[in-house]
């Protein structure tokens, strides 16, 4: 970290004895993960800086925020339209968690079969080790799941400032005008918040820098699907977590200045592994910030990620808004269309899913298909069986968690498939 | 059972020699749990044989419907709205199943961490051994809850005539309009597949029969609220199951057959057990036939269960629909209304659930409530965890399945809880 960040810590109501140790923690696996992998991109510097600062200098831009008046915006899912967000000069972080942090806490509130995500942020938070949820005014959930839908009426006795958007089960008509009800209530919502008026030009604004970051992160996508892929599946995740927390408009311009570092690798053949190497496609449940663990399994068994079919992922670029708007209703319109074509498995049928994942399969050049769900996430665990029984590549599904329990388990298995690819 | 069914079976589909089996086991353990009480209601005598017919007489009946061109509809929750079934004169039955059958089956198809309820219809479909999905005409799904949802996808699959109704996470305008929708798209459906029009009064005349169900199910609710209650918990959630699946005007009155007889205890203060011993109010998630182990664990143990707040009880029979309507239309609003009022879990925030169980605890007397969640069933086990915040009474929380593996460890803790209720 650049500089010492305690008293803003202390201030912010952390638990500092608790923090300092996931730090240490944290910065280790970071080493080890990231550090260790060879011939990276001079681009990822950046997303290393950000990584080695997310506990302090984002804070400190976030309480510099507060001070100015601008609001922000905690989020959990890729549901909720950031687009309304900037519109008023907020700050949209993502809350979702990625650690086995708090989890007795957390066990105290929710069941002990409730999936690694949920019980990390009620975690994080109940042990006083998150200082974006501290720093937030408004926490938006959505009704992706059972688990996230139930969590977020205890998080919201624990935190006092949820509020929560429905999401519908199906997408008809109906399901159709109960969103778009949905996007209006929430701009109401963030304009009381706010104090401030949504006008067209600041939605039209707001929607091009919302764009413009799905851009970036599309180019990085395709750049991945080049034979050898020049950059790690582990820094293109990386890349794609910290979509959810960074500065928009500067996470665009180190996104792109990356891109064009890829390309000119593309150009020379320089790849982060030898041309040939066995390509893995990763499909299921969002990887929320630092769940490294699959990508560092794959790419330690000698190959390489190139996509993740996934909320952190294609899940969160794929769709643009449409920016040919001229009324600030139909602005909300265009931005309820656009939310709606996201292919979540908490939609029944969700049959433009499958359809992705195969699309996806073969525009990265992929050879095989790693499912994965974690643990007692229903609706990407039952999706990871209908996929299966709909493709015809190598495929293979697997259920874990946060934990490093079953790490040796994994390795196994995964080895065993890339095996089959060779 | 009181004739021979095999050719039956046969022409039906069903696997015989497993089915054997099945019946075999089923008649030992209602021999076991229900044929060795004490002191029963003679109006019980029914419902032993209704069992013992179960995939008897029953079957036959369905079969012989069909034969004159009735509809049989499968349904495995209470929001599907059984009005519009009976007024174009189908047969509503529910497919909820509470044995382990055919779970290996299922497993090939839904994840292993799928709660047992959802394992159990699927795995008595792929086992072969349930004569009523064999029979239905169309099989109806509702969006409750991820598990549900996502495996009717797959249930559809394997049985081709699956339609699914949307229930709606919130109790919002939107939400109500959505689901009367929903009401008004079933309505059609059930005409086109019957191909009969529903007109003001065949839904008038259906509204009174179900009704009418519903309030001898609320009589014979109210009556165990007496000290000594005149009836065991286990029958009164016999006769609760079996409202799922018996023809609605012969259950309703063999059912006030039953609560005039228990009346009559009441007057004589003949009761099923001691006044004064311990009573249990039940509540969570629901309990599908045969699932009696709870119960049995409970009256086992010292003590009478009085209540099920339970989609199998209390949330089954609480509200009516209004029949005081002058059109088709307004017959529809009606009936989503009635439906949109019940407080199952799968909503947010779903407050009044709390104030029923309350309420429910203080109307039938009990001392305690033992909250029973099927494992894997996020909704009731997330919601277990709120209640127990909430209320100022004896609490337990348990999660269980259709296992046996687990009995001990129940009749324990419900012993130790029983003891501390005296």
């Amino acid at each position: 970290m650049s500089k010492d960040y305690t008293t803003l810590w202390k201030e912010i109501g952390l638990n500092l004895g608790k923090h300092d140790g996931l730090l240490s923690v944290l910065s280790d696996a970071y080493k080890n993960i990231y550090l260790s992998q060879k011939n990276r991109p001079e681009g990822m510097k950046y997303f290393d800086f950000v990584i080695s600062e997310v506990h302090g200098l984002r804070i400190e831009e976030l309480y510099e925020a507060k001070k100015e008046k601008r609001k922000v915006i905690g989020t959990f899912c890729v549901y909720v339209p950031e687009e309304l967000v900037l519109a008023v000069d907020g700050v949209f972080v993502g809350l979702c968690a990625g650690a086995e942090v708090g989890f007795e806490e957390a066990e105290k509130y929710v069941p002990r079969n409730t999936c690694a995500l949920i019980k990390a942020f009620m975690g994080f938070k109940l042990s006083g080790l998150c200082p974006y949820v501290e720093l937030t005014d408004l926490i938006v959930g959505e009704t992706t799941c059972d688990g996230k839908k139930k969590a977020y009426e205890i998080f919201d006795e624990i935190t006092r400032k949820m509020y929560v958007m429905e999401i519908p089960n199906m997408k008809n008509d109906s399901d159709r005008k109960l969103w778009l009800e949905e996007v209006r209530k929430f701009k109401d919502k963030i304009e009381e918040i706010s104090g401030k008026e949504i006008t067209l030009n600041l939605l039209k604004k707001a929607t091009e820098i919302v764009n413009q970051k799905r851009l970036a992160l599309q180019r990085l996508s395709k750049l991945r699907a080049y034979d050898p892929s020049p950059i790690s599946g582990l820094d293109a995740l990386l890349v794609n977590q910290i979509a959810f927390y960074d500065d928009p408009v500067r996470f665009t311009m180190k996104v792109n200045e990356l891109c064009d570092e890829l390309e000119e690798r593309v150009r020379k053949g320089n790849g982060i592994a030898p041309k040939g190497t066995p390509r893995i496609l990763i499909s299921g449940s969002p990887f929320a910030i630092p769940n490294w663990k699959l990508h560092a399994i794959v790419e330690n068994s000698g190959a390489v990620v190139v996509g993740e079919e996934s909320c952190v992922g294609s899940r969160n670029f794929r769709e643009l808004t449409d920016e040919n708007f001229n009324s600030l209703e139909e602005g909300l319109e265009k931005i309820a269309m656009r939310y709606m074509g996201i292919d979540c498995a908490c939609f029944t049928p969700n049959k433009e899913r499958i359809d992705n994942v195969k699309s996806l399969f073969k525009e990265l050049k992929a050879d095989g298909v790693i499912h994965c769900a974690l643990q007692f996430c229903t609706p990407y665990m039952m999706e990871a069986f209908k996929i299966e029984k709909k493709i015809d590549f190598p495929y293979m599904r697997i259920e874990t968690d946060y934990s490093m329990e079953d790490f040796g388990q994994l390795k196994t298995r995964v080895e065993a498939f890339i095996e089959t690819l060779r």
